[in-house]
Formats: C-alpha cells, structure tokens, sequence
C-alpha cells in the first residue's frame, strides 16, 4: 500500500483539477471535426498538398554529409543535426555480455511540444499532419512543435518553426501541463533527450495548413489506427498528469471490470502492490548493480559490420542497418535534403502484461538495460524486442514472457496496433503494441521486473529517465483506454 | 500553493508513520551515551586507540599509484579506487566561460549507509568513529557503513566491511528508510556518486569497537560543533523522509516564529511560492537552456596548471592543488598507504538565505552549474564559495548574495558551524555553513534562483542528482533546527 504525490492540480479555471479536465477532454468527441470519417478527410487533403518522395541512395552519395577519414562517422557538413558512429558496449552480466553497433549521437536536447486551448470548456490539442521521411505511409500526426536544437537554433537555414514562441516565451503560455526531458530509443540513439511540453494558451491562435485542433478523446481513438499517431506525440501524451481519484467519476467506468480495475489504477491514493518508496530502491538497486560500459569508436572500426557505398550492415544480416535516402518534399520546411537513416530489418513487439490485483490494474514493468541511456536501465514494457533478432541470438537472450505475448487470446488483448517509431531518423521502423491480460501470479518475483500501478508510472514520468519510449507509448494507450467514452 | 506526496508511510510498528517516528528520535537524547559529554568522551577514547599519522609526501614518491607517461593522469595500479584526470570546460554564457582543472575520476557507484534500530521505542543510528587522512582533526562520525566499490569489492585486499551485509542482503533488512543515489562535489569530482541508504533492522547486532548507537537528536546536536559529523553522514541524514503534516505536533514549535515557520515548511500539505510542478519545469528549463562541454584530458596537457614532482597547481596560485599523502593508522582496514588528495587553499562558506512566506520557511535555492555532474545543475545553497579564488576572477563572477551572507548579524544566523567535507579525497577541505533570515522580497525573481519550502526538498531527495551536497548538508541541519528539544 502507498500513497502518492497529488499532482499539482492547483486548477486555472474555475474549480477542475487538471487530471478531470484532461479526462473530460478524453471522453469529448472535439469541436472541430467531431467525426473520425472527417479526421481521416482532413488527413488525406493535407496528404495530396504536403507529398514527399522518398528515394533510398548510397550513403556515398549523401549531399553535405560527409565521411570523417579517420573514423568513417558520418557528419552533416554544418556540423548540426546529428552523428552516426560506432559503439562498443560491455554488460558484463547480460545474456549477450559484448557487442559493437553503429548508433546516432545526437547529445542535444530537442523539443517535442503540444499547445492547449479550450473550446466550449474543453482541452484541445493543437496537431500537425507531418511528412517525415522514415514514416511508411507518408503522413502521421506530430505534436504541435517537433524540433530538434539544429531546428530551432535554425542550423538549416529553413523556415521558422511555427508555435515554437509559446514553449519559449513564458509571458505567453498560460500554464504548463507537462514539461520534463525524457529519453529516446536507447539502442539507436546515444543519450538522446527531447523536452516534452504541454502548455495551456487563453490567446486566439492561428490555424497555420497542416495544424488541427483535437481533443484527447479523438487522439486516444486515433491511436488504435495503425502507424497515425506519431512516436513524438505519444510520448507528449504520456507525460499528462493523468492520475486522480476523481477520475473514476469522470471517466465511463461501464460494467468491464477491466476497465474498472484500470481506473482504479489512476487513484494516486489507491492500493498498490508495492510502494513508490520501495519501486525507487529497487530503481536504485538496479542501477547500482548493473554495469554498463559504454564506448564511442570509429564507425569503420565495428569488427561485425561491413561497409559498403551503398549501406552498413551487420554481417549476419540482422538486426539493422544505416541507409541513406533522398527526400523531396511539398509543404515542409526544405524542399529538398538527403539523410542517413537506421533500417530495422523486422517488426518489433511491445506488450504490457497486466492483471488486477486487489482490483487496481498493475502492468509489469522490466528494468531495462540499453546502451544509449544516461542512466544505465529504464522501466521498459514487459516485452520489448524484435523477435526476428533473437534467431541470431542464444536461446539464453530470448525475452521471458515473448512466448506469452505472441499467441495471447483475443479476448485477453485489450490493445493491439502497429505504431510507428521516429520518422526523421528510423526508416520504416514499426513495432506491434500490446496490452494484454495475465494470470501471472501477484507474487511474481524476478530481480528485473515488477508489478506497477498506472498512477505510479504517472508520478514517475514527472521526472528524466525512469519511463523509456516504448512504455510511455502504451501508457499513452493505457489512458485512451481508461478514460475512452463508448465506441462512436 | 501545492500539494506534494506523503512519503511511503505505511508504518513497520504500530500506526506511527516514519517521519514522526524520525521526529520522535530528532527529540530524543538517546538511550546509549544520553548526555553530550558522554558522546565527546567516547570519542576521544576511541582516539586514543585509532592514531593516524598523515605526512605530505611528493606525488612522483606516491606507491602503488602510477603516472600515465603518456597524459600524466595518476592511476592506482590495481586499477581500482580513482585516477586524477584532467578536465577541459567550456560554459558558453557562465562569467568564466572556459576553463581547466585537474579533476577526480571516480565512475563507481560506493555507499554510504546508516543501520537504524530502535531502544525504548526510540530509533538509533549506528554510527562510526571514523579516521580519515584528509580530516583536519584525525576522528570524525561516519555512517555504518562508508564503501567505495573497490572497498566492498576488496580491491585493496583490506579486512571486510563491517555491516555490509544489512545493505547487500535484502532478508536481513527489516525495511529501508532511504535509498538513492546522489551526488558530490561536480567542482572536484567527475561523476561521483554514492548510493545513500538508511535501513532499519530487528536483529540483534554486534557493536563493534568504534561504533555507538545514537538518536537523531543527538547527531543533530553534533552537526552544531565544528567538524564533527562528517560529509558522507550529512548526505545521508538529508535523505531521511522528514516531511509530514503532523511533525508540528512532535516538533517543539515554542514561541520563536522561525521554529514555527520551519516546522510549517516541513508540511507536505501547506503553502508553497511556487507549485512542485513549476519547479520540476524551472529545473527542465535551466537543465536544457544551459549548454556545458567537458571533455577528460591529459592532466599533463593543462596550460594553467604547474606539475613538480611534489604537487600540481594553479598557475595563480588560487583555487586548489593536488597533493600527496602518506598515511599510517592503527584500526583501520590498512595500516599504511599513500594516496594523492585535493587540497584547496581556503575554506569555503556555504549558505541558505531563508525567509518565512506566508508563515512558511522557505530556502533560496540556486541552479548551480558544476562540471563534474551527471546532469547540468543541481539545486545549491544560495551561496556556495570559496571567497578568496574570487579575488583573481572578473568582478561579474562574484556570487550574488555573498556580501550578504558574510556580514550577517548574529541574531539572524539560525545555523552557524564549521563543517569538513569528505576527508578520504580532500585534505582539510572546510566550509562555513550557514542558514540566516533574510529580507529578500518573497517576490524576488531570478532565472536562476528560486523559493522553496523544506517539504519540498525532501520530495525532490526522494530522486538522484536534483539536491547537491552542499545544499543536503543544510537540509540535515534544518532537520535538526525544526525538530531539536529545548537545549540542554
């Protein structure tokens, strides 16, 4: 049993708490184009203005890309955006305890926002319909601001970023709803951080093309869409405040015990299977246990890949590799830029497992290790991996609970999309995100994994580094699920 | 106005939560040494049998530490403890924006950890008379246990930590008060950091020779006399949960208005300036507007710095030098070794400027950026200096509020004492620690400085690498100002 942290829900109008209000916006079908059937319209005009082709091209070929002779990392020419170079990385305990990787470096720290604004007395988001080069269907949609230090600091000499004043200018943002740096793919990238903001403005804003107000509830709807909503926006998602013990009475608990159990889970005051105080010393204790050693090394130096004109590879042929593409483009900032990009060669799985216990939703969190992180492990989903790796791999590496997962019964499956990861660096890189229900014992006990409420993942994710990317994209879903009103 | 959390208080004995059950033994004088002559006599006798003898010998005579020919960095030859590096800075818009130092590599993880056990109802700590060739006065109070890495992993072939167990061995903890990692000195060490623990056991234990048990009150007490509790004890204490609601009825309010507001401060309910919330988002903005580069470099290439073969120095004179030390003890793990020390020139002072706001205290806390810390900033004391190395920088690098700080009358310092920082790398390293009221206006508006109350650094010290140790030091004295019985 715990107690946790009220959020600071000192509310700006009138008497709503800020977790009831964003729950309100979630159970709201949006003022704007209050229909899916628009939604996809909309989307599908800013398609036919905003297209982009995308041509896959040697990395010898990349224009202002260039290769360091020494090394053989990739670097833009402006010395901005971002690195690829090599890694050699040590876990002495681990299954695989040695391995070399390309990896993007990229230490500086962007900024992924969403502007807020109510209509009719309820939260909405503004949206960008977004082109980016890895996405394999064109189009998803982004926070309202998606920019990198090189985007804003104008490196590339493109257009300025649109809204970018209202997370710069505090004079001009009402309040802030979210506003906490959280890491990325720590296998990819090497200490990759964005800023993840929320901010509430009362000032009339402009519409620029491309942009859409929409609710929570139309964004959660949208996100059992395959490969719509965009990895940035999750993440922004995912750091609202939404715990809160009124959320049982806002939320439509219906007669699901299911989804019962799952509001229960947002009561910061609820019954938790272990305490926050006791989830930190075991954070704590991993940490602290866990070596990780880390090392940046010449890009043409990794003993396990090869290099050719065209691409890096691994020299089994898994896993990933660093391509490059040429993209031109409608309706965005440059018209034209080549990039080098990571390939993944399969399709990942991300699943929470979850049972209630005590009648609260617990998902099962694991204390993952990934190379690129700043703070050795992050609470990760219970599964996170690419299943097709795992034939390179001995048996000893394969993921516990994979095998659980994969063949779960549709009834026990309460999410099910394929979502997409970052689209400016990763190409075509999607995984299979799941929430599916367990018997799992309550008393299930392993050093790595713990059972944890949403309400705690909610406190946790006010602070850098204890939630990674792909467990914020299911929280973001586990809200839509909490609070979703009855299917339209 | 916010709300915090209340700490985890599900109580192990009874219905007392932990915070009052830490209150009652702030108020306690103990079971074991009651009166302070007791505790002064007990170690002095302890003195008498644990003689250290610490003489200054040239660097290039040290044994078993090695000068890398190449770089000149200083390394034990086993590969273990820590290396003196050199560290090349760069803070683009700070008062000095570039410069070198030599630094301490020291990138494991030790621990420092406190045994709590309750006599009579009353929670002791079991603490160590502990010598250390950097202290200025041979004995200072240590927690249980003080562990480097190398120590508990006997790189130094030394005799076993005593106490260890309780923190490695999770059955024989009967529950953990605390336990997080936090950081030290970034001035003077390169991404130190310790695990900080308080466990509270059942069992029976063994006092060995050196050891005592003593009440929160009792160390509180000691934390008022010159260089008596050490560093490593000071962090430690910082990390108790001392925020509760009820602590105004176990602390003695008495008349004083400061008493009053500092128990009013600890409240996790009450008033706050600024929410937890706009705080947690003041430190995402500073953490992500503040640009620091360093880089590890051969501590030979440093041009301001002058190696002979006895020490290495600023080319000023100013700031500090690395020196070497032979030492030969009786009761401790070794009886003699040799090690390289940071010896800085003057003694520092260190302050909290606080003010009651709306009857609460409230601490000035300042972003303060060192090189050595994992993550930008941390919060500081209001003034954290070394008063004479101002004397060879540019005036605009003067710290703000020193000039107040240094003349402040008596009846304004609530905290005064001379207090040594940690003696195992530093060499007679002292700071004057201070909390005097101020008339600073509750509206005083820095970018770089904020108001905040006690319960909200105990929230914040709940997470690794937001409170620094200069900053947890003061916070164990606030403990001891709110909670401590009439004098005797």
């Amino acid at each position: 049993m715990t107690k946790l942290s009220a959020h600071p829900a000192a509310p700006a109008h009138g008497a709503v708490p800020d977790p009831l209000r964003l729950a309100a916006s979630a159970r709201s079908a949006g003022v704007w184009l209050p229909r899916t059937t628009e939604v996809h319209h909309w989307l599908a005009t800013v398609g036919q203005h905003a297209r982009a082709q995308v041509e896959r091209v040697p990395l010898a070929e990349l224009d202002g890309w260039l290769r360091d002779p020494a090394t053989g990392n990739i670097a833009h020419r402006s010395g901005g955006f971002f690195t690829v170079e090599g890694l050699d990385v040590t876990i002495p305990r681990a299954p695989v305890p040695h391995w070399e990787q390309p990896i993007i470096n990229q230490p500086e720290v962007g900024l992924l926002g969403i502007v807020v604004k109510e209509f009719d007395g309820v939260l909405h988001c503004l949206m960008q319909a977004k082109l980016e080069p890895g996405n394999c269907n064109g189009i998803q949609l982004s926070p309202t601001v998606q920019a990198t230090r090189s985007n804003y600091t104008r490196v590339h000499r493109g257009r300025p970023v649109p809204y970018l004043e209202h997370f710069q200018d505090p004079a001009r943002r009402s309040r802030i709803l979210a506003d906490v740096r959280q890491s990325e793919q720590g296998s990819w990238f090497h200490h990759k951080r964005n800023r993840n903001m929320v901010v509430e403005v009362e000032e009339d804003i402009d519409v620029h093309d491309g942009f859409c107000w929409l609710s929570l509830g139309q964004l959660h709807e949208l996100l059992t869409v395959d490969n719509l909503i965009n990895m940035d926006t999750r993440t922004v998602l995912s750091c609202l405040p939404f715990a809160h013990a009124g959320l049982a009475a806002v939320a439509a608990p219906g007669a699901d015990p299911f989804r019962r159990a799952l509001v229960a889970s947002c009561a910061p005051d609820g019954y938790s299977r272990h305490s926050l105080g006791d989830l930190l010393s075991w954070i704590t204790d991993v940490r602290t246990r866990t070596e990780v050693r880390t090392e940046m090394v010449p890009l043409d130096g990794l003993r396990s890949w090869r290099r050719t004109d065209e691409r890096i590879s691994h020299e089994d042929g898994g896993f990933f590799d660093v391509i490059g593409v040429r993209v031109r483009t409608r309706g965005r900032e440059v018209a034209e830029w080549t990039q080098p990009m990571i390939e993944p060669h399969a399709k990942g799985v991300v699943a929470f497992l979850v049972r209630p216990i005590e009648g609260v939703l617990h998902v099962l969190v694991h204390a993952r290790v990934e190379p690129g992180y700043v703070d050795i492990v992050e609470l990760a989903p219970t599964v996170q991996c690419t299943p097709d790796s795992y034939e390179r791999l001995p048996a000893r590496a394969r993921p516990l609970f994979l095998d659980e997962v994969l063949p779960a019964r549709a009834d026990r499956v309460r999410f099910d999309a394929e979502l997409s990861e970052e689209g400016g660096r990763f190409y075509h890189a999607r995984n299979r995100y799941l929430v599916a229900e367990t018997d799992l014992a309550a008393g299930f006990d392993h050093p790595d994994f713990r059972w944890v409420t949403l309400a705690q993942l909610v406190e946790l994710l006010r602070h850098s580094h204890y939630v990674n990317i792909q467990a914020r994209s299911l929280v973001a879903c586990l809200y839509g699920l909490a609070t979703a009103p009855p299917r339209r």
